[in-house]
């Protein structure tokens, strides 16, 4: 393992990663994983991926794996980066690219955090942990720590969706719902660990998540040959994708795999909540709270996330923005990504093509750009985002 | 392309793959698609794979398409095999493996075929099919004509998943609802096709999404390094992923990239729809329509099917059996599989587990035999098999 230690991105102050680490002490904010990359760009060439097995942990020089005989996996998969080629003539853009998320275990990104976080865990030792969530994230982490063997505590909404509720069950996760929303699933979440001694898997509570999501933007840049696209679109909850794939890039920048210049890189939210968007719009530091959110892409509803000003470091390096599409234009864009390519995405993923179409629109994406969306789940995770009015045939009716 | 023609299994027939053909006009049953093996075998390698896209593209001498530049793809994978360690050990056999067909574009196996089907369908000129389904074929369908700009009619049974019905509504499938089976679906779709002059996809209607999943059997065979298992157990309900892997098993052969002894081949069945089960518990040629069948197991509800005698002959062939479980078995491994391995599948594959507990303790699978469960789709899109009972805490609440 070529991890070097755990660093606070706002203090500097270094941790070991040889322990169980959650958030610097001092600022209370997410540890980044710190890698000898010197070392690495010494032992490791892009040749060397070839023969590799097809998945995230290909890249296992840039990963906090002490032990690849033992890591807990689901069978991911390299996930396909697809030419939507009608859409890029439809959108006037010379080439526009959908990575779809959907294809890892469980049906949405959130696997790769889970696969990473959860086997740092185990290799530290970790037998039980526990964490807040709006669905999807408590669904992988329950799947992942079934397999390792771990005791999963997962507090949810009442109201996230019905499948990952089930998912969890499934798994033999221990499931609690609240009446209220995930902000109080993680209030009952930080007075448990406190009680039990158990593991805070909360969001950017613990630093190997990002590491897995990273693995989004090494599989882009391998993908398109190290040739990297103009744009990447991401929709922005939470934000640890867009943190983690900055990363990626920055740490192959340093490793001399691809140029100075970076792609823009784009947050897209939904118009009822958008704190990412108006801080950009101030070119804040960090985000305010956004009261009364609301939107159908349930993933992306975090009215302020802890790793804000990372995705505003993102998005501000990268020379790139961020933007708000209204749900309408959300369900619209979902509507023309099945027609038109067959990909039927969650509401969040869909989010990226409407953003790509606004910008398109304002010019801030130009014709000859390469754009490359990023799709975090499968729409069947999403069955109530389509609505089907049929009246009911007898069988002796024609059609 | 080499293929060198359409065969009849029963009269031997042949007939050209130039045009669209169905099934066998004298015999009225499946076409298979025949292939220059002697040629193949002499162009091709092993080692020629290597350098290949990771998905069932890579095959491409052995399928029938004839420019890869046109293909009609969603992003397809080469699906995971998954070792199940800890399983294998409760079960007492030696090496139980997964292959985990939830990972493919739309959640089940049912991709592969449309893939190829529709690759095919496309070049062959058609511009609108229709096809029963009861549900995800139809949404496989669905998806694979969006992309390639083929108008699909789907008819499906009202009592179909919620959710394959919004992804043959979402794709911009004309869709209609039959208050009745499959097979009354099935009329509905064969009065349409002869007056409008449609194409018919139903099942084994068309010769080549048989050899779509018959890439099932390739991958397994190449991801086991050529080496094959004793086993391989099947969810058994049209029966053309049996038959696809049967023939794909037998071509490698006549490649000689394996040996002569097969792996043997079990159909596995729910007891309240068991027709494979009763033929081969008589060593019969076909089956019987099981009357009023039944099981959670929506996928494998087929009281007859087309193929049978095909499938019928992939077990005799190569020492195999059928095997009936029933729906409690059935959820108590899906169960299993999820809280052991963290793998959440659908009822169908599940049933693969329950038939691997019954051969092994009836010693048909021996300790010391290596066995391949096929899953042939994700549990998120099979909510309802997963009933979670819990009271909703408050927010101040503890857990």
């Amino acid at each position: 393992m070529h991890v070097s230690h755990l660093e606070c991105p706002q203090c500097g102050a270094h941790y070991s990663h040889r322990q169980l680490a959650q958030t610097c002490p001092d600022c209370a904010l997410p540890l980044l994983v710190r890698y000898d990359l010197a070392k690495i760009k010494k032992i490791l060439s892009k040749a060397d991926l070839a023969e590799r097995s097809y998945n995230l942990w290909r890249y296992r020089e840039l990963l906090p794996v002490e032990n690849y005989d033992r890591i807990v996996t689901l069978g991911e998969v390299m996930t396909p980066l697809i030419p939507l080629q009608k859409l890029s003539a439809a959108a006037g853009i010379k080439k526009v690219y959908l990575k779809d998320e959907g294809m890892n275990p469980g049906g949405t990104f959130k696997s790769r955090g889970a696969a990473m976080g959860v086997t740092r865990a185990k290799e530290l030792g970790v037998t039980e942990l526990a964490m807040p969530t709006n669905g999807n994230a408590g669904a992988a982490w329950a799947i992942y720590c079934a397999k390792a063997g771990i005791q999963a505590h997962i507090v949810m909404p009442v109201s996230a969706p019905l499948i990952t509720r089930n998912e969890c069950a499934v798994a033999g996760a221990s499931l609690s719902l609240v009446n209220g929303l995930i902000s109080d699933a993680g209030k009952i979440v930080g007075r448990a660990v406190k009680r039990y001694g158990w593991m805070d898997a909360s969001t950017l509570k613990e630093p190997y998540r990002i590491e897995g999501k990273k693995t989004m933007g090494l599989e882009i840049a391998e993908q398109l040959n190290w040739k990297l696209p103009d744009v990447i679109i991401y929709p922005t909850g939470g934000g640890v994708g867009i943190i983690g794939i900055y990363k990626a890039l920055t740490e192959l920048r340093q490793l001399g795999w691809i140029g100075e210049k970076l792609p823009r890189l784009v947050a897209v939210q939904a118009s009822g909540c958008a704190p990412i968007v108006a801080a950009w719009q101030q070119q804040a530091k960090a985000s305010q709270f956004w009261p009364d959110s609301s939107t159908v892409a349930f993933g992306i509803n975090v009215p302020k996330a802890l790793g804000d000003f990372l995705v505003l470091e993102a998005i501000y390096q990268t020379g790139g923005c961020a933007v708000a599409v209204t749900d309408q234009e959300i369900l619209d864009s979902q509507s023309q990504l099945a027609r038109t390519e067959g990909l039927f995405i969650c509401p969040e993923g869909a989010a990226t093509l409407a953003a790509a179409l606004r910008l398109a629109a304002a010019g801030w994406i130009r014709p000859q750009d390469s754009v490359v969306l990023l799709n975090t789940g499968s729409g069947i995770k999403y069955p109530d985002t389509v609505r089907v009015e049929l009246s009911v045939l007898q069988p002796d009716a024609d059609i």
